[in-house]
């Protein structure tokens, strides 16, 4: 498998399957055709067939996707059997939100710790993620072996804050401020850039 | 302009030359040629042109792009001219910073409410935003015309809301529930599935 030849677009529905096939697994469904998965899912059986076959198939003429099995394969073709530490920089509202958020846990995702230059803001976390103020960065991130970092701050302090992950060897950005980031080329940076989702929500009102 | 006819991938990219346009704005720079617009954004020229000519071109030969006239047409593509009145249901950590995000106010996003199904919950809203009980939903989105309600509720209770939502006449839904939502066809859902997102990250860290 070469990751490089796969779409974006093929890659951006995996998340999508690997939801689905979860649920029927806690519905104790243990196989299912690519005709049932495709109305459960509202897209063509073609498209799921096609998508799968980028990563060898899983399916078996006449029996269809064993649940239990192609949930573990698409896991394992997200990493999701890898296990990653984060930290989340910005302990705002959106900070906390992402660090109360048990489901990133179960994937393998463990935020281990907080930061925010503000050191007399108030640690209102649920699952006891400590709180650090930012000179305490390049020190943690060394001794945990943080390899994603969250960036949960304004626009204004992303870039400078992005230069001082990657110096301290942190390879994935999830960054949810609003900006592009150039960061050399081994490290990943997956955007969520809120207003633009909106935006587009606000495109297709009027398109309808 | 037929916006059926136009990609996903395309409106997708309308958000960022809005950003980059605004930046340009903020600048004082007045005009710009595709070729500087494509470095600074790392795309090709040619895709930006091929983007633009969807709704019209806009570019001059040997003039290139009329900063704020561009900026202009795509916030009117995007719908951004027309004014939207949002609420927020869950009045979490979530949706509080949602509602702190006083952008969204700027591109004619107004959150004129918050709503939570815990009636004992603080409002911690630093923009005066004010909270209600879920028994408020119907009477509030009849006098207050809301037009787009934001989901930050947890999976279990998305569906249910929804449907409430829909019934009361809500025609867009930026739901952040990690489920879809099977509503009508002239109510327009917006997805973000943040540990979606979270695994496409996981995806490119191993494969790259």
């Amino acid at each position: 498998m070469n990751h490089k030849e796969i779409s974006r677009a093929v890659i951006g529905r995996l998340p999508r399957y690997y939801r689905y096939l979860g649920e029927l697994k806690e519905e104790g469904i243990e196989r299912i055709s690519s005709n049932e998965l495709s109305i459960r899912m509202g897209v063509t059986a073609s498209q799921i067939r096609q998508d799968l076959n980028h990563f060898g198939g899983f399916g078996q003429q006449g029996y269809g996707y064993n649940v239990n099995n192609l949930h573990e394969e698409i896991a394992k073709i997200l990493g999701l059997n890898i296990e990653h530490k984060l930290i989340i920089i910005g302990a705002g509202n959106l900070g906390q939100a992402l660090a109360n958020y048990g489901n990133f846990e179960k994937r393998g995702f463990h935020i281990v710790g907080l930061f925010d230059e503000n050191k007399d803001l108030q640690n209102t976390n649920k699952r006891d993620i400590p709180l650090y103020p930012m000179e305490h960065l390049e020190e943690f991130i060394a001794s945990h072996q943080v390899d994603i970092a969250v960036l949960a701050i304004p626009k204004a302090a992303a870039v400078e804050v992005a230069d001082r992950l990657v110096a301290c060897g942190i390879k994935g950005i999830w960054n949810f401020a609003h900006t592009d980031l150039s960061l050399p080329k081994d490290v990943i940076v997956e955007n969520v850039h809120l207003s633009e989702s909106l935006m587009q929500l606000s495109y297709r009102m009027i398109g309808k």
